[in-house]
Parts: structure tokens; C-alpha cells; sequence
């Protein structure tokens, strides 16, 4: 190090950069550091914003995770709110920011320069009245001060104020979602709009059908396939009304979507339509860019060694797509990287490990999540996998409260290799996301899962934990002990006619519905009742969640069989909506 | 494989054992496979027992989590309960069992014989009175059916009938900490004896102080490094009392120990005070038998490589402990060596990879587990290791009902290696338990908890999730980033006075307890008051948890200082109860 402190810029003041600014201070006491950040707000909880909107959090203060103030005395930091990054002289090595209340540029000059930058939610150019008033996106607290107002008070004539009754949420994300969850906890009637067939696009559509039950019946209206095209303003009927009460709800807002969509009213639209890396000066200035952020390398350097740009502004090597470069656009592994990028300007050797994508969202009473890939996104990246479907619960089953989970379990095949977990259920997913996410950054197989020991009291888990279990339905699916067969396959193949097809429940259970065509052999008789089975035609075996009809599958196979266990029984077909494959044993 | 099914008997049907039956059932449907059940029930939830014995499991049925009639018409298994194995004639490939009914002794002759006979309650002779009526031990269905027998109905005379008001638990284990809470929960007053200094022997004293605190809190008396002498009898007072209900109260049987214990009525006395491996007939036959259990190798075969020995009754590689075999006793391992030896018998290629010994245990409103080992037990075992002490909340501070939990995180000094983590809160330490054993078995190090990427959503956890804090505060001291100094250590050395002491948290946080002449320098006043500082004394810097220290130590250090930033903060301070350290500061 020279006698000179350093000069440090860091552009942009919430995660990423104040992460970096912090670390920067404790590894550094000499540096001269100067962030500089947009909006008028630093190191705030921008996660939170939906649950500050639903009155879960019941102060908007308590978004704020650091102060300014606080932050210069802990860390002395220039700090500089409202400023606005303009371009960056690469040769000069300095950084023309704008104060954004007085519209003054000046230079800042700079050692190394740290663009975290992060998202821009995008609002679509194809939805017209996208930029009206009552139209918004949530991603900063100025847009939860401004979703507030609407709501305060939609519209407000000489004589009357219309409330706000009703919420239309456009696009069915992460923040789609807690969005919509919070404002129907504030008593609105909520749409959501979702272009894609499915909400939570990181997802399986056959995991988000658990999530589509859960928000109808707590009364969220879904619209899917709903590409929306335009949002219409307040009609001003209050002359033509007869009463102040017809002319507040005769005329509210709507959202218009194309094709089977009848218009729904939305007093407040709420754009969750996804969100874009901040990548334009960055681009502008010469830096590499991929096509979903800045590139940068495993310290975090952009093509610039003396510029880092980290959090949601960059790509990172995603490590299930076998190092393809992705947005990762989580809190998570922003903090992480403007931590990384410290380390490395104050001389560390440091090395960024790529993104999991660890996902958790809270959908009402579900917990929903994924670490790695989908199914759908392995299929289109070409990564070669298998997956099994388990219904665990959190906990003993004997223990009260034990509900069961939902965990898909995606592995490479052969080897074994964890591409991906999706997980929905009650209570206990979180930790088992968790957990999932921890053996995948270890570069587990499913047959190591077998082999966790994971903490089993009855309140907390089961002698063989929910994650246990996936090892040890795909272990044995791995290893050849079983063949399986999915139900999106009977469905999209047309597969069933080709099977004889066994139920192995019990009699009350199979009479309370089955699989079409399926005889029920219960389990117990299944020995005895061998003869009954042809020999020349597959068979595929299912119960409710799998183990009844892996006992079954191993029986039958052992006597000479073909046969295949369905992937996740009964429970699956019903959970995933694979109606096709359904019938009443005493109907059709 | 030879045309003759294989026979194969099975000694034990509980976890173990019946994961074993199973499995080979599944793996070869022509075996005859015996299993010998000791007791009259088997596959029953033994970890369930005392919440049973609370209520919180309402009814005993949910304990049997398979039936003999069940597993019979699933698995083809001849189930013999009520019949105990006397001998093993392992030249003939014989063993001999016993029906306990009738006393008829019978040989049953095997291909492959697997002992999972488990663990034997310790009932002390050093006790007097040990083997009364109204003393226990809690590991079988019939002692939770004994016990409640003895609650039902204390002492009948033929006038009246002495209610169960009193409890003594004998042993501050796992087992004795869940029958304190239930028999709290079902109204009696408890008393815990502890032959040690803490509950909870597996974690350290700092830890387990949390424990006594909350047991405490919720009336459970505690009676540490109390050694049970004594039980009396109920003394038959009846003739001499004046009333019925004095006849009841007057004299009720009573629990003494050595020294200054006083004499603890209990009309109910459960002994918990450990147990043994069955290792008996074992030894009888010749197997060898370690220390704490019966040898066996990888594939779970014990020296007769015919013989299997599976679950409590045996050691296994602690992989902590440098592979020093121990006895696990715990429900996972079991049931995968169970399930391993059915592998193993059936020509698979199986290793058992050692045991972690993860636990974890619900104490009233608390829960508190352990991976690994203690730093005493490491300490004991002579192992390197340095650990910090962090308190992170389970999820996001701003979302409503955030609570801190401890993390006490072990590792190997130097390479940084998990060797063994604690935890104790209210909320998300399962959790936490999980990832960390996770992480623990695949070896990895404190800075690769750094990198884990865990799932955030503002109900779920953190940015900077508390095991990557664990993960941060360590890496700091494993890299040297900061020297840290351990409150046990300034009290058992009396090291205090060889520094000065920074208090670097507010004035308000200092007025209301410090640690023992510490001077209050607000970490925001710190880089102005440095003048203040002497340079030629070892510095010791604190704040509530450790942060605020950390980064004052950093100032400090970059300033050329000695500095030691406290572990845990005055949080650990009082949480582990050092009151050597504390003062008022405007008293003492």
C-alpha cells in the first residue's frame, strides 16, 4: 500500500454496496470511501416491502437497517444520498455523479470503483396506461410511500373519496406473490395477472398447482396465460351518478388482457412483471455485459480490473447449468459478492463460488421454494436428469401437527449429482431448502443425503428427516431398484393404455378415487393375488405417496414383472392436477 | 446366490431392527426373514414416550408406528414379540431365543444373524430405594404405561387415594429434560437432579446456563451437581393423622442427595440417568466389544462377519473424534445401519460413514441441539480448536418476532475445519442444526459457511443468514482478522485486570450493566477518543453480540493496538451466567 489512502467509489448504497462499503472499512481504517446512492435511502430492507405494505410490518422505519448517520459515524463514510451515477472516464479513472436535487454534476475521481447498482423493474411498453396513476411498482420504499397514497385514497373528488376495494397484481414472481398476499391481508380483492402458465416461474408447473389451490382458496383470483394489454383510468361518472355510493363503484379502473380475460377492476395495479440489471452506463463505458448483467470474473472485477460490479447488476456463474453466467437477483448473494469485492481491492485472495439461486417465499399458509433448476429449465439448458416426487412431513407423524411436504428432488443421472430441489408444504420447508442448499453447494449426490444426520427430536424432524427420504426414494431409483414413472409423462405421452395399472391403497381409499383404469390389489393381498397380473404387459403401481407401491414394485419385480412405481402415488396426480389421469373407480 | 432362500434373523424390532426387516424384504422377496422382539410391541416410537407421558401425544396408539399385523402382511416377516435371544452358537450358526410367555426356549439356525438389541436403561445401585414402586425408568411403552399407573393412583389406602403432585427426574438428559417439561405440563411440580455441574451433558456449561435459566423461568427446580443418594417410600401415616387430608400431605416419599441438597418430595420418580448398550450376550459369544458398545466394521458386521450388529448396542467412527469409535444412540443412525446391514447382507456395496451425534431437544419455550462435539469433549479428546460464540436472529430483525438464538461454532485451528456447533433459542435452531451437520458431513470449513447460500424471504431468515454469521465471525478469527478473547477464559485465568476494557456499546446500554471496570467508549465516538487509549496495555473491546467490538477492534488494531474483541459480547457475559465479570458501573 502507498502513503496515498485509497480512493474508493461505490456506487449504490443498499445491499451490495453497503456490504462492500462496510467490509471496505473494517479491513481498511485509511481508505478515503465515498458511496454514493439514487434514491434517498441507504442499506434498507428492500425484502421487506411487501410485508411493510400488508401492515405486517407495522413501520416503515424499521426497513431502514442502517441510517446514514449511523453509518458514517460507524464506518466513516461519505455518504451521498439523491446522487446519481452519469458516466465513468476509464482512462481518467474517475466517475461523474449528479446530485439529484440540484441537478450538479462533479467528478469523483477513484482507485477502484464498485458499481452495484442493482435491478430496474421493468414496466412494459406493451401494456398501455402502464405509467397511470394508480399503476405502480414496489421495489424501493418511495414506491411503498407512493402504493400507500393510492391506497389512502384512490380517488378524491369535491365531494367524495373512492376507496380502494380492489388490487390487480401483474405478474406472478416473488414479489407478485407477497405483494398479493399482503394487500388481500389488507382486505383488497386481488388479481393476479400471470403471462406464463404457472406463477412462480423458477418453479414446476406441477409445484405451482399446489400454490394456484392455496391463493384461490383464500380467495386471490388467478388470471394465467394473461398477457396484459391494457389498464384503463377511473371513469369520472360522478356527474351522471345518482348517489355519491354509484358513482364510487360504478366506474372503477380495469386491466385488460388478451384473449378468454374478461376485465377485472383495480382501484391499484401493482407491475411485478420482473426487473432488469442496471447495465446502460456500465455498457456505455466499454465494460463486457452478458445477456442478463454485467459480466465479471470470480473476484468480481468487470473487464476493467480497477472497476467490480456486484449484486443484482451482474451475471455469475450458476452452478448446476455447469457454469453458465445468470442473474442471480437475490439479497443473499449481493451481500456476499460486495463482501468478496472488498476483500479483493484490500488485497485477499477471494473467490466468488457461483449462485445456487436459492429461492424461499412465503404464498399464505405455504412456504414455497427451489435451490438449483427446475425440471422445465434443466430440459431446456439440455442438462440430462431424473427426478423423483416425495410427501414427507415436517416431523414424527405421531407428534401432533405433521402435515405433509411436497419435495422434488432433481438429480443427474448417472451419478447422481443434485441439479435441483423444489420443495412446497405447510411448515418445515424452510429448513429443509436450507439444508438442500447446503448439500449442493457441497457438490452432494442424492445417495449422500441418505447419509445425513440430520437433528431428530419428535417436535423437530423424524428419525428418517423429509430430506432423508428423497435420498432414499432416488437413491433407489439411482441405483436401479426401482423404475419409475411420472405422471406428466402418462398425461403428455398418452402413455397409460400400454400399462396395467395397480393400485395398491386400500379399498376405501381407491374408492374415493384412482387412477383411470387402475384394479386395486391393497398391498397386503398383492402376494396372494399374483395370478391376477399379466406378465406380458407393464405394470405401473401407485398409493398415495410412493412407498406402498415401491414395496409393490419390488414384490412384483422380484416375480419376473416390468413394472414402474408412480413417481409420488396418488398424491401427486391430485396435487399437480393431472386431471386426465383421474376417474372414480365406480364412474366413467 | 443358492437355490435355498437365505434365513436370516433379525434380534430386535424397534428402529434398528425393523429398518433392517424391511429392507432385506424389499431388496430379496424369497428370504425368511425372523425377527425376535424382546417386548410385546414392536416398531413403536420410543422418542415419543415422554410427550406421551404429557399428553402432547394424546393418545398411545400414535406410538405404534407399525403394527406386527401390518408389517406381517406387507413384508412377509415372522415377528416373534415377547421372546428374548438367550445365546448365539456361532459354530452351529444358531441362536438360541426364549418365549417370555411360556418360558420355552427354541434354536433358531441362520444364514446371517443382525443384533440390534439396543440400549438398557441404567437403574444405579448406588441408589437406595432405585427399584421402589413409584420410581421408573421411561424407554418402553410398559414403563410409559407404568408410570401412568403410578400417576393414576399413588398410594391407595382403603380410605383414600394420595394424588400425584410431586415429580423428582433423576438425570438432566435428553430424556430427562422432555419428561420434566411433560410431567410439568400435566400439572406436577418437578425437580431435576443432576449428577454434573449443567443439564444436557453433550453441550458445554455456557450453553446449558441458557437451559437452567428457562427451566427456571418455568418452575422446574434444579438440583445441579446433585448426587441421588436416596428414595423413601411413602411413609404409612394414615393411623396417626388427623385428617384424610393430612393423612395425604404429611409425609410424602422424598428424594435425598449428597451434601447440601435438601430432601425433594416426589411422588413420581423417573430415572434418566443414562444407558447402557446390551452388549452381554454379545460378549458371551465371543464378539468383540469396545468401550461403549459392540464392534463392527463399515458394512456394520461385527467380528463373526455373519453376525450384524446395528443401532445403540453398538460403536460407531465418531467423525469428529477422529474416527474414535462411540456409542450414537440415536434414532437416525440406527435406522440407516439397519438399513445398511440389510444392504450389506444382500450383496450391495454399502459403507456407514461414521456419526455426527447431531441432536436436538425442546426444553419448554426453547430448543437447543449439538453437531459434533463440546469444547469440553474436544478439550477431553485433546483436539485443537478454537471457537466463537454469535447470537443472530433466526430471520430478518425487521419482521415482527425476530428473536436472537447462540451459535457456538467450533473448528479446527489451524484449517478452519466444523468440529462442533451448539445452539440454543427460541425459533429456527433446528434449523440451524440441520445446515450445520449438513455442512459438517461434507467436511467443510467455517469459511465455506461463509459461501452457503441459504433461502431468504423476510419470514424464513436473513441476507446474511445466521449460519453464515457463524461462518463470518469465525473466517474473521481463523484468518486472523481480529483476535478474540473467551469470557470463560478472563474468569477462569483472572485475566481481567492484565487489560483495559472498551465498553463500545451507548451510554444507556453501559448505565445498565457492564463488564467489571470496563470504560464506556461509544463505538461512534471511538476514532475522536483514541487519545484516551493507552498503547502499552492489551486492549479487551465489547458491545451487546460482538459486532460493534469487532469493528472497534479493527479500528484499534489499524491504530496499532493489542486488541481482543470479546466473544459473544456481554450478552455471552450474562447468558452464561459469568458474574464474576459484571458490575454496575455506577456501583461496585
Amino acid at each position: 500500500m502507498s502513503g496515498q489512502p485509497k480512493r474508493i467509489l461505490i456506487v449504490g448504497g443498499v445491499a451490495a454496496g453497503m456490504s462492500c462499503a462496510a467490509r471496505l472499512r473494517r479491513l481498511d481504517e485509511h481508505a478515503a470511501i465515498i458511496v454514493v446512492e439514487m434514491g434517498p435511502y441507504v442499506s434498507y430492507a428492500n425484502c421487506g416491502l411487501p410485508y411493510a405494505l400488508g401492515g405486517v410490518i407495522a413501520d416503515e422505519s424499521a426497513l431502514h437497517v442502517q441510517t446514514v448517520a449511523k453509518l458514517q459515524s460507524w464506518f466513516n463514510l461519505d455518504i451521498r444520498v439523491n446522487t446519481a451515477l452519469v458516466r465513468i472516464q476509464r482512462s481518467a479513472k474517475s466517475a461523474t455523479v449528479r446530485d439529484l436535487a440540484t441537478n450538479v454534476d462533479s467528478v469523483l475521481p477513484y482507485d477502484k470503483l464498485v458499481l452495484a447498482m442493482g435491478n430496474e423493474s421493468v414496466v412494459p411498453s406493451s401494456i398501455e396506461g402502464a405509467r397511470l396513476a394508480h399503476v405502480h411498482t414496489l421495489q424501493t420504499i418511495p414506491d411503498l410511500q407512493a402504493i400507500e397514497a393510492i391506497m389512502a385514497a384512490t380517488t378524491t373528488t369535491t365531494t367524495t373519496t373512492t376507496p380502494c376495494h380492489t388490487a390487480a397484481v401483474i405478474g406472478g414472481g416473488f414479489i407478485g406473490l407477497e405483494a398479493a398476499e399482503n394487500l388481500h391481508r389488507r382486505g383488497l380483492a386481488v388479481t393476479i395477472f400471470e403471462y406464463g402458465t404457472h406463477v412462480f416461474p423458477p418453479i414446476d408447473a406441477d409445484i405451482a398447482q399446489v400454490l394456484h389451490d392455496e391463493l384461490r382458496r383464500n380467495g386471490v383470483r388467478l388470471e394465467l396465460d394473461a398477457r396484459v394489454t391494457k389498464i384503463s383510468a377511473r371513469r369520472q361518472t360522478t356527474s351522471d351518478a345518482k348517489t355519491e355510493e354509484e358513482a364510487s363503484l360504478s366506474s372503477p379502473p380495469l386491466v385488460f388482457a388478451e384473449g378468454q380475460h374478461e376485465p377485472v377492476p383495480a382501484d391499484l395495479v401493482i407491475l411485478a412483471v420482473g426487473a432488469r440489471a442496471r447495465t446502460a452506463i456500465a455498457r456505455d463505458s466499454g465494460l463486457a455485459v452478458g445477456e442478463t448483467g454485467v459480466t465479471v470474473n470470480d473476484a468480481m472485477q468487470t473487464s476493467d480490473p480497477d472497476i467490480y460490479a456486484v449484486g443484482d447488476m451482474v451475471e455469475t456463474p450458476n452452478i448446476v447449468a455447469a457454469g453458465r453466467h445468470m442473474q442471480a437477483a437475490l439479497a443473499g448473494p449481493a451481500n456476499r459478492q460486495g463482501r468478496l469485492a472488498a476483500d479483493h481491492i484490500c488485497g485477499h485472495d477471494v473467490r466468488y463460488r457461483g449462485s445456487l439461486g436459492t429461492s424461499v417465499c412465503k404464498v399464505f399458509g405455504l412456504t414455497v421454494g427451489i435451490v438449483g433448476l427446475s425440471c422445465h429449465a434443466l430440459d431446456r439448458l439440455g442438462i440430462r436428469h431424473q427426478y423423483v416426487t416425495v410427501h414427507p412431513p415436517q416431523h414424527a407423524t405421531y407428534y401432533g401437527g405433521a402435515t405433509a411436504m411436497t419435495i422434488k428432488l432433481a438429480f443427474a443421472q448417472p451419478g447422481g449429482r443434485i441439479v435441483g430441489a423444489q420443495l412446497v408444504g405447510q411448515e418445515g420447508v424452510d429448513k429443509r431448502i436450507d439444508v438442500l442448499a447446503t448439500a449442493m453447494r457441497a457438490g452432494m449426490t442424492v445417495e449422500d443425503l441418505e447419509h445425513l444426520e440430520l437433528g431428530y427430536a419428535p417436535p423437530y424432524g423424524a428419525a428418517k428427516d423429509a430430506v432423508n427420504m428423497a435420498g432414499f426414494v432416488a437413491g433407489n431409483v439411482l441405483r436401479g431398484d426401482v423404475q419409475i414413472v411420472h405422471a406428466s409423462d402418462l398425461t403428455a405421452n398418452e402413455l397409460l393404455h400400454k400399462f396395467q395399472v395397480l393400485d395398491v391403497r386400500s379399498a376405501e381409499e381407491y374408492a374415493r378415487g384412482c387412477v383411470k383404469g387402475a384394479v386395486n390389489t391393497p398391498l397386503p393381498e398383492l402376494r396372494e393375488r399374483l395370478s391376477e397380473v399379466r406378465k406380458d404387459v407393464p405394470v405401473v403401481v401407485y398409493c398415495f405417496v410412493g412407498y406402498r407401491g415401491y414395496v409393490a414394485a419390488r414384490i412384483l419385480e422380484q416375480n419376473g414383472y416390468d413394472v414402474y412405481n408412480l413417481d409420488g402415488g396418488f398424491k401427486t396426480v391430485t396435487d399437480a392436477g393431472y386431471r386426465a389421469l383421474q376417474e372414480h373407480p365406480h364412474g366413467a
